[in-house]
């Protein structure tokens, strides 16, 4: 096992009507400003809940807080959108942020909260120095409304600007949310698209700190394990086509049933929503080697295409496992052997190139498991052709992406074979 | 899965050298009390490598602590021991506690960080309360060097009155340690009986977390597991008698070779001092049920027989799991199943009590584990006939557990049924 350093001091509330418990951990008197996106907590009920507590609760227990409201987040949030925000805090002197969204919202809090006292110049330099220089931010909590980034429990932030088509992340232990809640039941409005993207998210957050190479680490190999059979046992409930298993003889109408079923499922809900959490709350990779990059290349393709974040993940993952089979091999098995249960399938084989079976085996689920849920996992899926890969190759060269990989042997040339894989 | 609250705001530093950290951590100035054990820190070299930050890091850095010490704190630490340390704290101004050793030393310190700043009364009810009450409590910091109990990453201790022959256990959010050091080559001098009591105690916490009924939490299910298997990995590597494993058909010589390399192996120590920081820390524990009475129960031996806290578990556990497993069948069959890999095993055998078969070989193999270990699974092996049933049943009646478990359907009568099993 590598050293580690190890602090996560975030609280969870985890549950149903956990939204209550806010009024606990915000002072009396501050001025909030509740983040958000779109606008679906006002559809889905959320907001209602939220005011509630914020206004009724809050004034039964002798309390008043003063509320604005800045919303528009993006998926994707941008530099552009957010300084809007920060204007909104400074003249109002908020002084508790309170990110209520998915993962874009609280990314873009944790950006304001650190450009809320931030004095080094254009707040853009948190980005550019990937989060150093930081040392201080607003306190900010979180009501996570789509499970995916696992931001509600971490120190990192990705944002992104428009005018530049840059797409950066920073880490800060400054922005670590004071406290999250986490409500499974206000997932259920969700579109399925986005909870398959959250589920393709999490497993590739899992994947960057797991498909490396052994250190001896059965703790955190067996946890990063444990998160991908969830992700997969859930992921399938929702979204697997039974009526193409032919043993159970299923037809299409049973599916859509089936599919209803669990999507009104409490703990399919809860399940994925903690799995995703605690994908990257980096208590999976601490002591371990971490290969970050079908996320560094995935920044590219939605700053360069605006992607999806999943989508690019789902495109560059099988790829890059593919390529980097030789330096990965033998955690590729054993991702094989252990989620996949690959062992009995090939060893009544006799064929001389067993391990590259194995592995082969591991990438063909893997892509299907994203395809199953909808999620392509080729570039030309999305409409994009050749001329990405020089493009993006000349994105990741001007950001110094010359050497990724847990080894640094992910260079620009292999960047180009992961590519032209993923077309 | 249950509703659940998760905080823990502990910061490990984990591996070789993480000592140096403690100088980041206690500010300039601070009156520190350096608690530790009977002296084995002074022989293995822990103590002077403490001292070394304490004083030469320190001063190199500008800074200058008062540094005092107490030691004495015995295995199961007493009242009346720790309340010498407290007068310490009040006449030198006491400002940061700093525990140097296993469970019991930092399970002392938090009841003194606690008393330190206690003003309703005899610190002794901090007990009775099981911590209710507790408003504040000095800051503590631990360097851990015998991993068990899991106290280096948690707000529990265990307190122990001779006067009385009684033992408590308390819980605060105001006693997590704010920082503790993980290095495995601290454990190289522990004796073998101590690593071995320390796998076992890790091994009955995660128990006490898991084996109860399903509520659909596979994330929390399957990092239950993985700690399991850790242990018994990495506790057979050290403990197995391969000599008597036939297929191998290795010699003694050869065993005592293999023990000898894997108790000088650095990864071996570390996976175990993680897996026991992992297995108390709470994170298997939320949104699922949890049953304590093997630790219930347990603390009463101790407290009756002074018998060491892991050989009262090794005692109760599979006793316990024999007399409960009706209302804990489900997770007793997984546990078979993905621990000890049970399945194949009994699908070939056409038996009417198919799952019973499965229980008990389960069972059987958590007391073989226990065993091979050097941890004696019978009252009758530490000397205790059944005159024990009576007075152990007693204390239980006198302490109020009398419907303990996940259930509340260990009641004493149970608990008769567990002991005479036990004898």
């Amino acid at each position: 096992m590598l050293d580690f350093v190890f602090h996560n001091p975030v609280r969870i509330y985890f549950g149903k009507g956990q939204m209550t418990k806010i009024t606990d951990e915000i002072e009396n008197g501050k001025n909030i400003l509740i983040t958000y996106g779109k606008g679906s907590i006002k559809q889905n009920g959320v907001y209602e809940e939220l005011m509630s507590v914020l206004l009724d609760k809050a004034k039964s227990l002798g309390k008043k807080y003063s509320i604005f409201e800045f919303s528009g987040i993006e998926a994707n949030p941008t530099y552009e959108t957010l300084m809007g925000a920060l204007e909104i805090i400074h003249s109002k002197r908020i002084d508790y942020l309170l990110a209520v969204g998915g993962g874009s919202v609280i990314d873009g809090t944790k950006f304001l909260a650190a450009a809320a006292k931030y004095d080094k110049g254009d707040p853009w330099n948190i980005l550019l120095k990937r989060g150093r220089g930081i040392e201080d931010a607003l306190p900010m909590g979180t009501v996570l409304t789509m499970p995916a980034t696992g931001s509600e429990m971490n120190g990192n932030s990705v944002i992104s600007r428009k005018s530049t088509k840059e797409k950066f992340a920073f880490f800060s232990p400054h922005v670590f949310p004071k406290f999250s809640i986490l409500d499974p039941t206000t997932t259920f409005s969700l579109p399925e698209k986005q909870i398959a993207n959250g589920i393709v998210d999490a497993f590739v957050h899992v994947m960057e700190q797991y498909l490396t190479y052994p250190v001896n680490s059965p703790i955190q190999d067996r946890m990063a394990e444990g998160i991908l059979l969830t992700l997969i046992e859930e992921g399938s409930k929702i979204f697997a086509n039974r009526g193409r298993d032919k043993d159970r003889n299923r037809d299409r109408d049973r599916d859509k049933d089936n599919k209803q079923t669990y999507l009104k499922d409490y703990n399919v809900r809860a399940n994925i929503m903690w799995a995703a959490t605690m994908a990257l709350n980096n208590l999976i990779g601490v002591g371990v080697p971490q290969d970050w990059s079908t996320h560094m290349i995935g920044h590219e393709l939605t700053a360069e295409y605006g992607l999806a974040h999943a989508e690019t993940l789902a495109i560059i993952l099988p790829s890059l496992m593919h390529a980097m089979r030789e330096g990965k091999s033998e955690k590729l098995i054993q991702y094989a052997k252990r989620v996949w249960k690959v062992e009995k399938i090939v060893e009544t084989d006799k064929d001389k190139n067993k391990e590259d079976k194995i592995i082969d085996f591991a990438i063909g689920k893997t892509r299907e498991f994203f395809e199953m849920m909808g999620v392509k996992t080729n570039l030309i899926d999305y409409k994009i052709n050749e001329e990405a890969v020089n493009i993006i190759i000349g994105r990741l060269e001007k950001h110094d992406m010359t050497k990724m990989g847990e080894k640094g042997d992910i260079t620009l040339e292999k960047c180009r074979e992961i590519l032209k894989n993923s077309l």
